[in-house]
């Protein structure tokens, strides 16, 4: 628990180069979460996706070297590339190497008695043709659902999610449906909806596929705020009054609720699939 | 290269276990890159996500040894867990474990001189927090700025995508946005776009921002079907003229293109920052 120190200590940056032989996207992933354990450094951050080829790898060792020479101290960098003459070629750069399949391939292989296939993800391409239909039909089905859209396809939702204006409805579902391809619709509680103390008529018979999002008053000013300045729709005594009807109408129809002050879309997109036990469509 | 070996041998079924103490987002994009090397194996995966107790981590090994002992074969686990005290207890589990972090927080603390904080990503909050905002500024510039909105903010965009409908432009738009932060617009092109020889007048003073998509008139003439089948929007002809102007738009005026038929959301998105150099606003 060195935190405190380390915050102290002068900020050192360094450059990080993720190479990949495809988009890169796991290279930064991976490379991010250890990053974000080194609370007291900066990093440059560089991608450099699609080096799928020998010539490719030449380059990218080229642009790693030319960075070291540059700064006098070696670039760190974390690899994906499955081809290993591709990633030998990259593991000889003047960089401190780290990539990804190394530690987990053999031992893999080991416990799944298999040979991997040391093939970029190129070989995929028909997984990726069906997942991404069923990603677009899912972004369109949240585009077509969202807040105040006439059409209101709930039938067909795996989710409907509530919650006052702003509250981060749109975000998450259009989140859910990219990261998971989960049917999100979302709708918007209002004030009409709160004069009466039942569910809205529209979301009756849905109740199971109801999913509460709350946010602390305070949050939610600062953002309307931005939206609308000094208007009725930030003040605090509106939101003060739209927060507590909206959690008390969760509370009267046994809703599920998740507050979303201080979550990322990623966490309340990953506790509502926890708590919904919803299945993911998709895998990352 | 033993894909065709793999593929005519009996398929096993493996149970996989993401096991994280934040959202399980690294560990299921660390376990996919792994498992889609072994082309044979069939994985039925669960993710376990907020393992950040030692009581959390004693329920997740129950669950994983109650698998194991169903199935009379060990699951595999992916796991994803800073605390050291959490990840070894869920280490102790019958899973065949493997952890991101074991192999590489060592040499990295290492090479950086520094010790890693070993903290859940929790303690992050702050960055999150500001994330969280420049992620959903760029998703709703991207809404407002979809398909034939009327807002046209392209003075804030940093790319405008342009394509015929149905072309990927929406999708591809929330990706850069969700994912990198990236304010991207999109602009539809239609008959009336194709008539005169020069650029739509709305995107004249932004030619350095377009990036064309392009798409294979039998892919397109798929999705368009599925949409309105038997029109004229989904008639091979119409659809090879409209392909064909485009094509010939984008020569003609120098905008970069990329062919969306054979690639992933992700793919479109890491190609367009690669040959654009634009820069990321976030990082995953």
């Amino acid at each position: 628990m060195n935190r405190a120190a380390n915050i102290e200590s002068v900020v050192i940056k360094r450059t990080v180069f993720f190479v990949s032989d495809q988009t890169g996207i796991t290279a930064e992933t991976m490379g991010h979460s250890l990053m974000i354990q080194f609370d007291g450094m900066e990093f440059r951050q560089l991608t450099v996706p699609f080096i799928s080829t020998v010539d490719k790898a030449i380059e990218a060792v080229r642009r790693i070297d030319r960075v070291a020479a540059e700064e006098g101290i070696r670039p760190i960098v974390f690899s994906t590339l499955v081809q290993e003459d591709v990633r030998n070629i990259v593991r000889g750069s003047a960089g401190f190497f780290l990539d990804f399949f190394d530690p987990f391939l053999g031992p893999l292989e080991h416990e799944l008695k298999t040979q991997s296939s040391h093939m970029a993800g190129r070989t995929h391409r028909m997984a990726d043709t069906h997942d991404y239909a069923k990603r677009i039909d899912a972004t369109n089905f949240a585009l077509a659902n969202d807040d105040g859209s006439v059409l209101r396809d709930y039938e067909r939702a795996d989710i409907i999610l509530i919650g006052v204006s702003r509250s981060g409805k749109t975000p998450t579902c259009l989140y859910l449906a990219m990261q998971y391809g989960i049917f999100a619709a979302n709708y918007p509680l209002t004030e009409d909806d709160f004069e009466s103390r039942k569910l809205p008529p529209a979301l009756e018979s849905f109740s199971q596929k109801l999913f509460g999002l709350t946010i602390k008053p305070e949050r939610l000013q600062q953002i309307r705020q931005e939206r609308r300045p000094d208007s009725r729709y930030s003040s605090a005594s509106q939101i003060a009054f739209e927060v507590r009807a909206a959690e008390s109408l969760y509370e009267r129809n046994s809703i599920p609720v998740i507050d979303a002050t201080e979550c990322s879309i990623e966490e309340i997109s990953s506790r509502i699939l926890d708590r919904t036990g919803i299945e993911r469509r998709l895998r990352p």
